[in-house]
Protein backbone atom coordinates (compact mmCIF):
# COMPACT_ATOMS: atom_id res chain seq x y z
CA UNK A 1 0.00 0.00 0.00
CA UNK A 2 3.12 2.02 0.93
CA UNK A 3 5.87 1.40 -2.16
CA UNK A 4 9.40 2.27 -0.40
CA UNK A 5 9.85 5.55 -2.11
CA UNK A 6 6.76 7.23 -4.01
CA UNK A 7 9.81 10.26 -5.16
CA UNK A 8 11.53 7.76 -7.39
CA UNK A 9 9.44 8.99 -10.47
CA UNK A 10 9.41 13.05 -9.44
CA UNK A 11 12.92 12.98 -8.14
CA UNK A 12 13.87 14.97 -11.69
CA UNK A 13 12.22 17.81 -10.68
CA UNK A 14 12.23 20.58 -7.95
CA UNK A 15 8.66 19.68 -6.59
CA UNK A 16 9.47 15.95 -6.38
CA UNK A 17 12.98 16.89 -4.87
CA UNK A 18 10.99 19.45 -2.13
CA UNK A 19 8.82 16.68 -1.31
CA UNK A 20 11.46 14.20 -0.73
CA UNK A 21 13.08 17.19 1.44
CA UNK A 22 9.76 17.12 3.82
CA UNK A 23 9.64 13.24 4.06
CA UNK A 24 13.15 13.32 5.11
CA UNK A 25 12.90 15.62 7.69
CA UNK A 26 9.62 14.67 8.61
CA UNK A 27 10.99 11.19 9.29
CA UNK A 28 13.88 12.28 11.12
CA UNK A 29 12.41 15.19 13.40
CA UNK A 30 8.35 14.84 13.67
CA UNK A 31 6.09 16.97 13.42
CA UNK A 32 6.54 18.56 16.31
CA UNK A 33 10.07 19.69 15.85
CA UNK A 34 9.84 20.17 12.36
CA UNK A 35 11.02 23.56 10.62
CA UNK A 36 11.35 24.99 6.90
CA UNK A 37 14.50 25.74 7.50
CA UNK A 38 14.95 21.59 8.34
CA UNK A 39 13.27 20.93 5.22
CA UNK A 40 15.55 23.19 3.34
CA UNK A 41 18.47 21.07 5.25
CA UNK A 42 17.63 18.15 2.99
CA UNK A 43 16.91 20.37 -0.41
CA UNK A 44 19.37 19.73 -2.91
CA UNK A 45 19.27 23.00 -4.41
CA UNK A 46 18.62 26.56 -2.52
CA UNK A 47 16.70 26.50 0.50
CA UNK A 48 15.18 29.67 -1.02
CA UNK A 49 13.07 28.13 -3.80
CA UNK A 50 11.38 26.40 -0.46
CA UNK A 51 10.77 29.87 0.97
CA UNK A 52 9.56 30.85 -1.71
CA UNK A 53 6.62 28.31 -3.08
CA UNK A 54 5.54 28.08 0.58
CA UNK A 55 4.34 30.21 3.46
CA UNK A 56 4.71 27.97 5.74
CA UNK A 57 5.85 23.97 6.99
CA UNK A 58 1.93 23.04 7.42
CA UNK A 59 0.95 24.78 3.63
CA UNK A 60 4.35 22.21 2.33
CA UNK A 61 2.88 18.86 4.17
CA UNK A 62 -0.62 19.42 2.65
CA UNK A 63 0.81 19.37 -0.23
CA UNK A 64 2.81 16.83 0.50
CA UNK A 65 -0.32 14.89 2.32
CA UNK A 66 -1.81 15.33 -1.36
CA UNK A 67 1.34 13.29 -2.97
CA UNK A 68 0.58 10.61 -0.30
CA UNK A 69 -2.80 9.99 -1.15
CA UNK A 70 -2.63 9.90 -4.86
CA UNK A 71 0.24 7.10 -4.23
CA UNK A 72 -1.69 5.30 -1.45
CA UNK A 73 -4.34 5.03 -4.66
CA UNK A 74 -2.10 4.07 -6.84
CA UNK A 75 -0.97 1.45 -4.29
CA UNK A 76 -4.41 0.13 -3.64
CA UNK A 77 -5.22 -0.47 -7.60
CA UNK A 78 -2.41 -2.09 -8.01
CA UNK A 79 -3.39 -5.09 -6.10
CA UNK A 80 -5.47 -6.37 -9.15
CA UNK A 81 -5.52 -9.96 -8.58
CA UNK A 82 -8.88 -11.64 -10.10
CA UNK A 83 -9.29 -13.82 -7.04
CA UNK A 84 -10.73 -11.20 -4.00
CA UNK A 85 -9.10 -13.46 -1.42
CA UNK A 86 -6.02 -12.91 -2.65
CA UNK A 87 -5.94 -9.57 -2.64
CA UNK A 88 -7.61 -9.42 1.18
CA UNK A 89 -4.61 -11.46 1.61
CA UNK A 90 -2.14 -9.00 0.00
CA UNK A 91 -3.64 -5.76 2.26
CA UNK A 92 -3.09 -7.75 5.30
CA UNK A 93 0.20 -8.94 4.80
CA UNK A 94 1.17 -5.83 3.88
CA UNK A 95 0.21 -3.88 6.74
CA UNK A 96 0.13 -6.75 9.57
CA UNK A 97 3.76 -7.90 8.40
CA UNK A 98 5.75 -9.25 11.32
CA UNK A 99 8.98 -7.58 9.82
CA UNK A 100 8.47 -4.40 8.68
CA UNK A 101 11.66 -3.01 6.92
CA UNK A 102 12.72 0.13 7.90
CA UNK A 103 11.74 2.63 5.69
CA UNK A 104 7.55 1.39 5.88
CA UNK A 105 8.47 1.54 9.99
CA UNK A 106 9.87 5.38 9.32
CA UNK A 107 7.04 6.54 6.72
CA UNK A 108 4.71 5.14 9.14
CA UNK A 109 5.75 6.92 12.11
CA UNK A 110 5.84 9.89 9.83
CA UNK A 111 2.25 9.77 8.95
CA UNK A 112 1.28 8.49 12.56
CA UNK A 113 3.34 12.05 13.64
CA UNK A 114 1.17 14.20 11.11
CA UNK A 115 -1.75 12.48 12.26
CA UNK A 116 -1.18 13.53 15.84
CA UNK A 117 -1.04 16.82 14.45
CA UNK A 118 -4.72 16.39 12.59
CA UNK A 119 -6.14 16.36 16.57
CA UNK A 120 -5.96 19.93 16.61
CA UNK A 121 -5.76 21.20 13.11
CA UNK A 122 -8.61 21.17 10.84
CA UNK A 123 -6.86 20.94 7.22
CA UNK A 124 -4.88 17.53 8.26
CA UNK A 125 -8.19 16.40 9.69
CA UNK A 126 -9.91 16.35 6.43
CA UNK A 127 -6.73 15.25 4.55
CA UNK A 128 -7.02 11.80 7.04
CA UNK A 129 -10.70 11.85 6.33
CA UNK A 130 -10.51 11.65 2.24
CA UNK A 131 -7.61 9.06 3.16
CA UNK A 132 -10.01 6.84 5.00
CA UNK A 133 -12.74 7.24 3.03
CA UNK A 134 -10.22 6.14 0.21
CA UNK A 135 -9.22 3.35 2.00
CA UNK A 136 -12.53 2.15 3.34
CA UNK A 137 -13.99 2.34 -0.29
CA UNK A 138 -11.10 -0.05 -1.55
CA UNK A 139 -11.31 -2.37 0.93
CA UNK A 140 -15.15 -2.61 0.91
CA UNK A 141 -14.69 -3.10 -3.54
CA UNK A 142 -12.79 -6.49 -2.73
CA UNK A 143 -15.22 -7.81 0.19
CA UNK A 144 -18.26 -6.82 -2.32
CA UNK A 145 -16.43 -8.36 -5.44
CA UNK A 146 -15.72 -11.52 -3.20
CA UNK A 147 -20.09 -11.52 -2.08
CA UNK A 148 -20.85 -11.37 -5.78
CA UNK A 149 -18.69 -14.13 -6.71
CA UNK A 150 -20.22 -15.88 -3.91
CA UNK A 151 -16.72 -16.22 -2.33
CA UNK A 152 -17.59 -15.09 1.00
CA UNK A 153 -20.90 -14.74 2.97
CA UNK A 154 -23.68 -12.03 1.84
CA UNK A 155 -22.22 -9.55 5.06
CA UNK A 156 -22.23 -5.83 4.74
CA UNK A 157 -18.77 -4.48 2.62
CA UNK A 158 -18.86 -0.92 4.10
CA UNK A 159 -19.15 -2.69 8.25
CA UNK A 160 -16.46 -5.12 6.96
CA UNK A 161 -14.43 -2.18 5.41
CA UNK A 162 -15.19 -0.20 8.51
CA UNK A 163 -14.06 -2.40 11.27
CA UNK A 164 -11.22 -3.80 9.37
CA UNK A 165 -9.68 -0.71 8.60
CA UNK A 166 -10.33 0.16 12.00
CA UNK A 167 -8.23 -2.72 13.47
CA UNK A 168 -5.50 -2.35 10.86
CA UNK A 169 -5.37 1.33 11.62
CA UNK A 170 -4.97 0.56 15.49
CA UNK A 171 -1.93 -1.81 14.44
CA UNK A 172 -0.04 1.20 12.70
CA UNK A 173 -0.54 3.88 15.50
CA UNK A 174 0.17 0.68 18.36
CA UNK A 175 3.19 0.07 16.02
CA UNK A 176 4.66 3.57 15.78
CA UNK A 177 4.04 4.97 19.33
CA UNK A 178 4.86 2.17 21.39
CA UNK A 179 8.37 -0.15 21.70
CA UNK A 180 7.36 -2.50 19.22
CA UNK A 181 5.71 -4.36 22.30
CA UNK A 182 2.75 -5.28 19.92
CA UNK A 183 2.46 -9.15 19.09
CA UNK A 184 1.56 -8.41 15.26
CA UNK A 185 1.40 -12.27 14.55
CA UNK A 186 -1.38 -12.64 17.56
CA UNK A 187 -3.69 -9.76 16.09
CA UNK A 188 -3.24 -11.46 12.32
CA UNK A 189 -4.34 -14.79 14.10
CA UNK A 190 -8.02 -13.26 15.87
CA UNK A 191 -8.40 -10.83 12.65
CA UNK A 192 -8.25 -13.97 10.15
CA UNK A 193 -10.41 -15.40 12.27
CA UNK A 194 -13.24 -12.73 12.24
CA UNK A 195 -12.70 -13.05 8.62
CA UNK A 196 -13.46 -16.78 8.81
CA UNK A 197 -16.32 -17.00 10.35
CA UNK A 198 -17.76 -13.49 9.18
CA UNK A 199 -16.98 -14.46 5.34
CA UNK A 200 -17.15 -17.68 5.42
CA UNK A 201 -13.72 -18.36 4.27
CA UNK A 202 -13.32 -21.63 6.42
CA UNK A 203 -16.10 -23.21 4.79
CA UNK A 204 -13.83 -24.79 2.48
CA UNK A 205 -14.51 -21.84 -0.68
CA UNK B 1 -12.01 4.39 31.52
CA UNK B 2 -11.54 7.92 31.36
CA UNK B 3 -13.39 9.10 33.91
CA UNK B 4 -13.98 12.97 33.07
CA UNK B 5 -12.46 14.88 36.01
CA UNK B 6 -9.09 12.82 37.12
CA UNK B 7 -7.74 16.20 38.65
CA UNK B 8 -11.37 16.03 40.73
CA UNK B 9 -9.29 14.99 43.89
CA UNK B 10 -6.49 17.20 43.61
CA UNK B 11 -7.58 20.35 42.75
CA UNK B 12 -6.70 21.81 46.58
CA UNK B 13 -2.81 21.11 45.53
CA UNK B 14 -0.60 23.05 43.52
CA UNK B 15 0.56 19.64 41.56
CA UNK B 16 -3.13 18.67 41.14
CA UNK B 17 -3.88 22.41 40.01
CA UNK B 18 -0.91 21.84 37.52
CA UNK B 19 -1.57 18.79 36.05
CA UNK B 20 -5.68 20.66 35.56
CA UNK B 21 -3.73 23.56 33.73
CA UNK B 22 -1.49 21.19 31.66
CA UNK B 23 -4.62 19.08 30.57
CA UNK B 24 -6.37 22.42 29.97
CA UNK B 25 -3.88 24.12 27.58
CA UNK B 26 -2.75 20.47 25.78
CA UNK B 27 -7.02 19.83 24.67
CA UNK B 28 -7.01 23.74 23.27
CA UNK B 29 -3.59 23.97 21.57
CA UNK B 30 -2.17 20.08 21.30
CA UNK B 31 0.91 19.10 21.67
CA UNK B 32 3.04 20.76 18.66
CA UNK B 33 1.94 24.23 19.61
CA UNK B 34 1.84 23.76 23.36
CA UNK B 35 4.44 25.64 25.56
CA UNK B 36 5.05 26.15 29.21
CA UNK B 37 3.86 29.56 28.55
CA UNK B 38 0.13 28.29 27.69
CA UNK B 39 0.62 26.04 30.68
CA UNK B 40 0.93 28.86 32.71
CA UNK B 41 -1.75 30.96 31.49
CA UNK B 42 -3.94 27.85 32.47
CA UNK B 43 -2.40 27.70 35.86
CA UNK B 44 -4.83 29.69 39.25
CA UNK B 45 -1.43 30.61 40.76
CA UNK B 46 1.56 32.22 39.63
CA UNK B 47 3.31 31.32 36.86
CA UNK B 48 6.81 30.95 37.74
CA UNK B 49 5.51 27.58 40.28
CA UNK B 50 5.63 26.01 36.58
CA UNK B 51 8.65 27.28 35.92
CA UNK B 52 10.18 26.13 39.44
CA UNK B 53 9.04 22.49 38.91
CA UNK B 54 9.72 22.18 35.61
CA UNK B 55 12.51 22.66 32.76
CA UNK B 56 10.04 22.62 29.70
CA UNK B 57 6.92 21.09 28.54
CA UNK B 58 8.03 17.40 28.11
CA UNK B 59 9.18 17.26 31.53
CA UNK B 60 5.70 18.10 32.68
CA UNK B 61 4.11 15.93 30.06
CA UNK B 62 5.83 12.76 31.19
CA UNK B 63 4.82 14.19 35.06
CA UNK B 64 1.12 14.54 33.51
CA UNK B 65 1.31 11.00 31.58
CA UNK B 66 1.76 9.04 35.01
CA UNK B 67 -0.74 11.33 36.45
CA UNK B 68 -3.09 9.51 33.40
CA UNK B 69 -1.93 5.87 33.84
CA UNK B 70 -2.65 5.68 37.67
CA UNK B 71 -6.32 7.09 36.69
CA UNK B 72 -6.51 4.92 33.66
CA UNK B 73 -5.55 1.65 36.00
CA UNK B 74 -8.25 3.07 38.89
CA UNK B 75 -10.62 3.42 36.24
CA UNK B 76 -10.27 -0.43 34.88
CA UNK B 77 -10.26 -1.71 38.48
CA UNK B 78 -13.49 -0.12 38.95
CA UNK B 79 -15.12 -2.69 36.67
CA UNK B 80 -15.93 -5.07 39.01
CA UNK B 81 -18.90 -6.74 38.13
CA UNK B 82 -18.77 -10.71 38.67
CA UNK B 83 -19.83 -11.46 35.33
CA UNK B 84 -16.99 -11.12 32.52
CA UNK B 85 -19.88 -10.69 30.09
CA UNK B 86 -20.74 -7.35 31.92
CA UNK B 87 -17.58 -6.24 32.37
CA UNK B 88 -16.43 -6.91 29.18
CA UNK B 89 -19.64 -5.43 27.96
CA UNK B 90 -18.90 -2.21 29.67
CA UNK B 91 -15.62 -1.86 28.22
CA UNK B 92 -17.02 -1.64 24.82
CA UNK B 93 -19.79 0.68 25.37
CA UNK B 94 -17.45 3.12 26.93
CA UNK B 95 -14.97 2.81 24.26
CA UNK B 96 -16.98 2.77 21.13
CA UNK B 97 -19.84 5.03 22.56
CA UNK B 98 -22.02 6.31 19.54
CA UNK B 99 -22.16 9.82 21.30
CA UNK B 100 -19.22 10.41 22.85
CA UNK B 101 -19.59 13.53 25.74
CA UNK B 102 -17.57 16.76 24.58
CA UNK B 103 -15.07 16.10 27.68
CA UNK B 104 -13.90 12.17 26.90
CA UNK B 105 -13.76 13.38 22.70
CA UNK B 106 -10.86 16.68 24.07
CA UNK B 107 -9.37 14.02 26.14
CA UNK B 108 -8.75 11.24 23.66
CA UNK B 109 -7.78 14.42 20.78
CA UNK B 110 -5.24 15.37 23.76
CA UNK B 111 -3.75 11.87 24.34
CA UNK B 112 -3.58 11.26 20.54
CA UNK B 113 -1.73 14.50 20.28
CA UNK B 114 0.98 13.10 22.93
CA UNK B 115 0.83 9.69 21.20
CA UNK B 116 1.68 11.65 17.62
CA UNK B 117 4.99 13.07 19.34
CA UNK B 118 5.55 9.38 21.10
CA UNK B 119 6.49 8.51 17.58
CA UNK B 120 9.52 10.78 17.92
CA UNK B 121 9.84 10.94 21.62
CA UNK B 122 11.27 8.06 23.58
CA UNK B 123 10.31 9.17 27.00
CA UNK B 124 6.44 9.22 25.69
CA UNK B 125 6.96 6.23 23.61
CA UNK B 126 8.19 4.26 26.79
CA UNK B 127 4.88 5.98 28.79
CA UNK B 128 2.57 4.47 25.78
CA UNK B 129 3.82 0.81 25.70
CA UNK B 130 3.64 1.02 29.60
CA UNK B 131 0.18 2.08 29.26
CA UNK B 132 -0.56 -0.38 26.72
CA UNK B 133 0.71 -3.09 28.50
CA UNK B 134 -1.80 -2.11 31.62
CA UNK B 135 -4.90 -1.92 29.33
CA UNK B 136 -4.00 -5.50 27.88
CA UNK B 137 -3.27 -7.37 30.90
CA UNK B 138 -6.44 -6.11 32.38
CA UNK B 139 -8.79 -6.64 29.50
CA UNK B 140 -6.77 -10.64 29.05
CA UNK B 141 -7.79 -10.57 32.93
CA UNK B 142 -11.12 -10.33 31.97
CA UNK B 143 -11.06 -12.96 29.35
CA UNK B 144 -9.37 -15.31 31.53
CA UNK B 145 -12.16 -15.07 33.84
CA UNK B 146 -14.61 -15.79 31.57
CA UNK B 147 -12.57 -18.87 30.57
CA UNK B 148 -11.97 -20.05 33.98
CA UNK B 149 -15.37 -19.81 34.89
CA UNK B 150 -16.73 -22.11 31.69
CA UNK B 151 -18.51 -18.65 30.29
CA UNK B 152 -15.95 -18.54 27.33
CA UNK B 153 -14.52 -21.09 25.21
CA UNK B 154 -11.10 -21.80 25.71
CA UNK B 155 -9.41 -19.02 23.82
CA UNK B 156 -5.60 -17.41 24.28
CA UNK B 157 -7.22 -14.48 26.68
CA UNK B 158 -3.38 -12.79 25.85
CA UNK B 159 -4.18 -12.92 21.74
CA UNK B 160 -7.69 -11.89 22.29
CA UNK B 161 -6.90 -8.92 24.34
CA UNK B 162 -4.21 -7.63 22.03
CA UNK B 163 -6.59 -7.91 19.17
CA UNK B 164 -9.38 -5.86 21.10
CA UNK B 165 -7.01 -3.52 21.83
CA UNK B 166 -5.50 -3.08 18.88
CA UNK B 167 -9.20 -2.24 17.16
CA UNK B 168 -10.09 -0.38 20.00
CA UNK B 169 -6.88 1.87 19.92
CA UNK B 170 -7.98 1.83 16.44
CA UNK B 171 -11.33 3.14 16.98
CA UNK B 172 -9.49 6.18 19.06
CA UNK B 173 -7.24 7.09 16.65
CA UNK B 174 -9.74 7.55 13.40
CA UNK B 175 -12.03 9.35 15.38
CA UNK B 176 -9.90 11.72 17.17
CA UNK B 177 -7.59 12.48 13.71
CA UNK B 178 -10.76 12.93 11.40
CA UNK B 179 -14.04 14.32 10.77
CA UNK B 180 -16.16 11.95 12.87
CA UNK B 181 -16.25 9.66 9.38
CA UNK B 182 -15.91 6.60 11.23
CA UNK B 183 -19.14 4.34 11.69
CA UNK B 184 -19.14 3.45 14.98
CA UNK B 185 -22.22 1.10 15.81
CA UNK B 186 -20.57 -0.68 12.16
CA UNK B 187 -17.55 -1.57 14.03
CA UNK B 188 -19.60 -2.53 17.31
CA UNK B 189 -21.21 -4.68 15.30
CA UNK B 190 -18.48 -6.48 13.51
CA UNK B 191 -16.28 -6.84 16.88
CA UNK B 192 -19.41 -8.16 18.76
CA UNK B 193 -19.51 -10.57 15.96
CA UNK B 194 -15.83 -11.60 16.40
CA UNK B 195 -16.11 -11.96 20.28
CA UNK B 196 -19.74 -14.05 19.50
CA UNK B 197 -17.95 -16.44 17.22
CA UNK B 198 -14.66 -16.42 19.34
CA UNK B 199 -15.63 -16.42 22.81
CA UNK B 200 -19.07 -18.87 21.83
CA UNK B 201 -21.51 -15.64 23.30
CA UNK B 202 -23.30 -16.68 20.66
CA UNK B 203 -23.48 -20.45 22.49
CA UNK B 204 -26.99 -19.40 24.40
CA UNK B 205 -24.19 -18.99 27.76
Amino acid sequence: MEPPDPFESADDDTHGQMMRATYDALRKHGYADLTIQRIGDEFPKSKSLVYQHYDGKDELLVDFLDLMLDHFESGFQGVDDPDPRERLRRVLDHTLAPDVPDEQRAFTRAMTALRGQATHDAAFRDHFTETEAVFRSHFAAIVRDGVEAGTFRHVDPDAVAEYVATTLHGAMFRRATTNEAMDVTAVRRELDAYLDARLGLGDGG
